[in-house]
């Protein structure tokens, strides 16, 4: 049989990272892309750059505490700012199906206006295309970034300075995104409506950054979620990750929906929420820090580096056990951003 | 009834323009955007960027001369090119639907590789999202690309000295891209074959801006094709344009097939075609700068700038007749790109 691409290629788990290495990077093959960086790091005369790209292709458009327009501006500013950038400019790519009401382009370029304008970023060039109905699936957004990096830290954006020791530090609920879509995907009601967690964090990254003191990673906790970022900070160390289960923010009402869906909230995608690797003595100030920002107020220590089981993230359970993180197989929610 | 996005709201023409107005300038608001230059011209520290972005939805994938990939990159490599900037990095963005062939992946992405190797650019950054079938139409690439300007060439984006008596020249043959296009899509069997002319032009561009010539403006001939450019050169400004038909470079065959379709050459879109506005004394040595290139053996002066009908295009036919230039008010060709 052909190979096809397949859902799970656009999971941001390991169907994905496999693509990535058999096709893009190995055709493309350069040492900038070869790194894998949220952001790529660019040398132009005297600057150093931070250069991303996202499409989004959410479904549906809308759903409760955002839309694809207010994902397109932070999911593109935040990966700009886990490199460690201050994000400035951003592009705006629009794929629209024939028939798409206009006012609810408005409304998304409205959202986009205001979450640039929270980022304190600019749209400053764009491009529109429109397909034939049935050629889209309504509009698709892709948003590309360009930010400035200090130089101190240019580290950051590899994790290369992480050591046993270092905490695990998640700057608040996870899955709250996911849910969020999609329920509004499948109509479902909830007591309590769950609101997608959409924001941008570079003002939040900033303040962290700004505390002096040791960061030695960030990153977002997008498709793929938690779980993916820690199998990603340890594949190919000799040091692992120990995670304690109890520690792992969650909502009640979002953990109760996963169990019934058959969802594990680890893997979920987020659109507002940051893993840190802090030097332990530092970790309490980092929280400290964020607990202050409106997008860091539910934060929490969730495990730390560890010298056994290199190569390896180990969730412990509230009863004990232990379980070894892998990697996303498939895909649990496609078309979540 | 409500408004809705039309086919010619992606065409590059009139509604494009109208659309980018009402909506996209409107609520994105800034200095830089409000240009609407080729790419944003961005000054971070104490360098001048270029920015730009493009979405490519061409239909069908593949077609003679080039594919989905190859136009992807010579595309935004132009873009940044007639800006006066050296193109450097290019992010790749891919929507890619459920079923599609890996091998035609891997082709699309090979042809990516060569044209970024043509035009001496890298791919630092990329983006991959999968959907389900029916809700793309096989794959979509959004490339945005970033350039360095020269500050002696930050002026010719916006065409600010363009004066009555500079001459107008077209780097070759116009129309090629739409009907290779238009000729696979509907499966079409020429005599002699119609290849795209898709290929990067900033090692041409940077031949003539090299050869100290006075360029008062680039622009690529693409979505909207020659009309639309010679249109938005004397938007608003009290010089007028005069195009002497006859010296406008469109092969018999091209001609012929527009013939039989009810297209106009003039608003097809071309992949590598530039428009030049030159200093009258400058024109000849340019002229013989790009006669040298292998992208620009075709070029010919093809009319001036003039003091009469100020804000106007003229097309003086053939057989002497004045015919004003408007810009494409619906769509020609939907998916060109």
């Amino acid at each position: 049989m052909d190979k096809i691409i397949l859902l799970g290629h656009g999971s941001g788990g390991k169907m994905t990272s496999d693509l990535i290495d058999s096709v893009f990077v190995k055709y493309f093959n350069n040492d900038i892309l070869k790194k894998k960086t949220d952001s790529a790091i660019l040398h132009i005369n005297s600057d150093e750059l931070a250069f991303t790209t996202d499409s989004y292709v959410v479904d549906p458009v809308f759903f409760p505490g955002g839309n694809i327009g207010s994902l397109a501006i932070s999911g593109t500013v935040n990966d700009l700012a886990v490199s460690g950038a201050i994000p400035l400019y951003l592009s705006a790519g629009f794929i629209i199906e024939e028939g798409f009401a206009l006012d609810q382009l408005e409304e998304i370029c409205i959202s986009m206006r205001d979450e640039a304008k929270k980022a304190k970023v600019f749209i400053v060039t764009g491009d529109t295309k429109v397909v034939k109905r049935g050629q889209c699936d309504k509009i698709f957004i892709n948003t590309s970034g360009i930010g400035v990096l200090d130089r101190k830290h240019l580290e950051i954006s590899e994790g290369k300075n992480i050591r046993v020791g270092d905490k695990i530090i998640v700057s608040g609920y996870i899955g709250d995104h996911s849910i969020a879509v999609m329920g509004a995907r499948e109509n479902i009601q909830f007591e309590n409506e769950i609101l997608s967690d959409v924001a941008p964090l570079n003002g939040l990254i900033r303040e962290v950054l700004n505390a002096e003191n040791e960061i030695k990673f960030m990153r977002d906790l997008t498709r793929g979620g938690l779980a993916t970022v820690l199998v990603e900070i340890v594949e190919d160390k000799n040091f692992g990750i120990l995670i304690h289960e109890d520690t792992v923010p969650v909502r009640e009402s979002v953990s109760g929906l996963c169990e019934i869906f058959g969802y594990d909230p680890l893997y979920m995608a987020n659109e507002g929420k940051i893993l840190f690797v802090v030097k332990n003595e530092n970790a309490e100030d980092v929280v400290n820090t964020l607990r202050k920002n409106e997008y860091g107020k539910d934060v929490r220590i969730i495990g730390e580096i560890t010298s056994e089981n290199g190569g390896m993230a180990i969730l412990r359970s509230v009863i004990g056990g232990n379980r070894i993180i892998d990697k996303l197989a498939g895909e649990q929610l496609p078309r979540i951003c």
